[in-house]
């Protein structure tokens, strides 16, 4: 079957992903790139950036949860969270779940995406006007290159894909600029692409954060039914201390209502397949492992 | 944008997954069904049935090795094993890995699939010469109505979707039989869709499979970009026993080379995120639960 103009289609590296539409509820040209909403069939409301799936009301809640949640539980205390790109303040939402947090600085490129999503997400939005909450539009590059050392507890960057804009937040240099911004204890989170389809950046990224100083990496799998394989990940990196909190109970979880997100389902989600251990080089060769997933 | 005809597309449930083709290797019409082989661009080869991937040649070990694996690594001693469907022989191939199995008998309507398989998947159908397997091409139906009770430990059920000729596949009468004939201790496992896209479905066999005598269900989930969703689940039903050997390290596993498969995938695989273990009646509501996932 061929998918016509009832179907917003995505496709690249050989893989397509298709949603059926209702209708077009908005496009626009911002001076950076192309936003359009769509009411899809199944899938609630759709954002695309320049023609690539940014969110569904759908599954959007699976990957705000797990770029934030894990992160935030296996720091012993947040208080100064950064979050890069989000803009449809879904990650900014989350984080905001928490009680403990102080203060949480978004950093945009784009204002109209968040506009557009207080028109066509305002779940996502409920928490912007949080006294918490800072919201700024310009350059995370910049920013990050101009903002205290010592400033965060946590950093999330919740990016577009590495092209274009965002190729520069996916360097070492950028990663050197959130080691200097994380205070000691601290956690840098990035959305990684897929392990299955891009394999070569999620290794290429996590060279380029070891290579800026970050000790230890963990790199979190989970479904998303609407990202290209359905197959998406997460890389944390460690500021001068080891991971034991991640995936750790926390006393304050039960706050915090989830429903991705759990302790067992991030201690899970840790859990690399032999060949994908192989490939990040964890393991010397495919044959299966044996020993306990926990000491990964 | 729309996907052309370079593109193979299936669709259904308001989401559409496409495979970039280069050309159609073969096409058939059997009296069960059309058969289509495809050389893809980045995902190997691609059978389909009627328009519905079966599999590509990048994926496919995901799914053959999550339908045996985890179920003969947590039977006992498994001699005796049947496999309904599964005409493509991946799974067949999975179950002769293991050095201790007798029998393996493979069930499979349509002989034409097994046959193009050998064309078109020969690494899939390196085993069929074995002589502890038996490829027999008749109604899976009639077939676990006659067999002999207690006549074997696991059986496999690699059967396409509940639609048109599966869909008997997927019932309480199928799954009485398949209890009668299992020995205790026997483990029966069905592909059980996506857990994202077709919840329904998985609820009904999982009731279907309860009101048929197994007292223990588990449900597996899996990554497989190239199905619906890429979230899909394999559920396991066990004839009087419990699952204590699920996902546990086996004396025997390293002699079973394997690439998605593990002991801790396995464990993994079982960690459902709080949403669905709502939807499965296993917690009462969707906050996310801090027991150790191991109890669930």
């Amino acid at each position: 079957m061929t998918l016509d103009e009832h179907w917003f289609s995505e496709a690249a590296r050989g893989f397509g992903m298709s949603l059926m539409i209702r209708q077009k509820l908005h496009e626009e040209q911002t001076p950076y790139q192309k936003i359009e909403i769509y009411d899809t069939e199944r899938f609630g409301r759709l954002m695309t950036l320049d023609g690539i799936t940014m969110l569904t009301g759908r599954d959007n809640f699976i990957y705000h949860e797990m770029m934030t949640h894990p992160a935030l539980f296996a720091h012993a205390r947040p208080l100064d969270v950064v979050v890069v790109g989000g803009g449809d303040c879904g990650s900014l939402h989350e984080v905001l779940k928490h009680p403990d947090i102080n203060t949480v600085t978004q950093v945009e490129l784009d204002e109209r995406v968040t506009r557009v999503s207080e028109q066509f997400f305002p779940e996502l939005c409920a928490s912007n006007g949080d006294p918490r909450a800072t919201l700024l539009f310009e350059d995370a590059i910049a920013w990050m290159r101009d903002a205290t050392a010592a400033s965060a507890d946590v950093i999330v960057l919740d990016t577009t894909d590495p092209v274009g804009q965002a190729e520069r937040l996916f360097s070492m240099a950028f990663y050197r600029d959130c080691h200097r911004v994380l205070r000691d204890g601290g956690i840098l989170v990035a959305q990684s692409e897929s392990p299955f389809l891009d394999l070569d950046i999620l290794k290429g990224l996590r060279g380029e954060m070891t290579a800026a100083g970050f000790g230890e990496l963990r790199t979190l799998q989970f479904y998303l039914p609407t990202y290209p394989s359905g197959w998406w990940s997460a890389t944390l990196a460690a500021k001068n201390h080891a991971f034991e909190g991640l995936g750790k109970p926390a006393a304050d979880s039960n706050s915090v209502q989830t429903r991705y997100y759990s302790p067992e389902i991030v201690r899970a989600a840790l859990v690399l397949p032999p060949w994908l251990q192989a490939e990040l080089g964890q393991i010397s060769d495919i044959r299966h492992q044996t020993s306990d997933y926990r000491q990964q």
